[in-house]
């Protein structure tokens, strides 16, 4: 009988080329696959909820894969965090109906974007908070952020070589909490565009520093024009927080 | 005319041999000293608050060293993390009087120590939360935390080898906080031993995971026997959070 494997998996991404596995790259699929090959004893195809850029962190990314060995929920995360580097780690394991996939089964996916705000870096922080030490209008980035909400055609916010033919997405919630000496970007989507989380924050960091307003914003997603929008903000200050299935949230 | 500057410095330790600069050994005022002569251009001689060991972070250590530099305040800490590493960086800078002295002038230390208290470490913070996935009685820790409280003789929580003719201090708070997945461990006092607040820490964590009674951390206090105590956790969970002077706490 084949069990249907779903794991959630964390990861600092400092490391690695990326989630997808690359011929002569390190990455956190071939560090999974090789981790979880040593368990089954034979080959798994592992897909993923989606990848990662390199040097992106994962709070909640899924997995899933099928295998023939029979290992119960809490064992898996023991038995494959013996194999994992230390920047990996498997937080929970779920057997899951054979017709789950992590990647096609997915509801919605929520990103969270951290940005120290202080005129010098915290260290401790500083492989995943990026370091903006700039004014922070909090109020008009707000508003800023409100525009973004609802259904859109993003195509202004996406790396213009990775353009699809349909470039709607909705975005259930931009939110910015405030956490100490920075602020915390929280994206929850139905789904994203290459680089769309980074552009819309480095977008959001020009009105928060007064050269841009709200409504520019609006402009920029209006005309749809990738150039408009601001630059990519660094990968390290990202990371993929949860993505939701009908079954379960990997938060 | 001679100057004396403070500086309030935050480390990523990880890289470094501690504080103490070392013959062939990389050292936080070795790094330090290094940058403040590339301003100065005249030999200076650091003081710091004190040590930390190898491995051992800082949010606000104390330097402070006499230069014929004259530079305004707010310069120091952008022109030396100009010359710094990425894992050090100075917070700010006092010009204080004459009679200041890093180490000599300290009122009172503040350290913390972070400890992630799930099933699987934290992976963005495992360079600084030590990772103790055991049950956790919260209620009989605090109690014994409060027996540590006061003026003691804490020979049973120093290294063997750094023993004083006087090891009383006083512990003015034990304060321990619920974060994220874990607990940090807050100990605020008129000066510490040498590995007092991890073996502190240490202690606590036995009375935390059922093996030990506050009762005991009691008998420990006052038999004095280092061995009777629990074995030092590790560094890296370890920040020398703030100093506080007659003129400033460096928080």
């Amino acid at each position: 009988m084949k069990h249907n494997i779903a794991l959630i998996v964390s990861y600092d991404g400092t490391a690695y080329s990326g989630f997808q596995s690359q011929p002569n790259q390190t990455t956190i699929q071939g560090k999974l696959t090789a981790a979880i090959e040593s368990i089954t004893n034979h080959e798994v195809i592992l897909h993923g909820s989606g990848r990662t850029d390199a040097g992106v962190h994962s709070h909640g990314q899924v997995v899933s894969f099928q295998t023939n060995r029979l290992l119960a929920e809490e064992r898996w995360p023991f038995a494959l965090n013996g194999f994992l580097p230390d920047d990996i780690r498997v937080r929970r394991a779920i057997e899951v109906p054979q017709d789950f996939h992590a990647r096609y089964s997915v509801v919605e996916k929520t990103y969270r974007y951290y940005v120290t705000n202080s005129s010098v870096p915290n260290v401790l922080l500083r492989h995943m908070q990026y370091h903006f030490p700039r004014t922070f209008d909090e109020i008009e980035m707000r508003r800023a952020a409100q525009v973004l909400e609802g259904t859109h055609d993003f195509r202004a916010f996406c790396a213009k070589r990775s353009l699809k033919e349909n470039n709607v997405r909705t975005i259930y919630n931009c939110d910015i909490h405030k956490i100490e000496n920075g602020y915390c970007f929280e994206l929850r989507g139905n789904g994203f565009l290459h680089n769309m989380v980074r552009i819309i924050v480095g977008t959001l960091l020009r009105v928060a520093e007064g050269k841009k307003s709200a409504e520019w914003v609006r402009e920029v997603l209006e005309n749809g024009n990738r150039t408009s929008a601001a630059p990519t903000v660094p990968a390290y200050g990202l990371q993929l927080w949860s993505v939701k299935y009908d079954l379960f949230n990997s938060e």
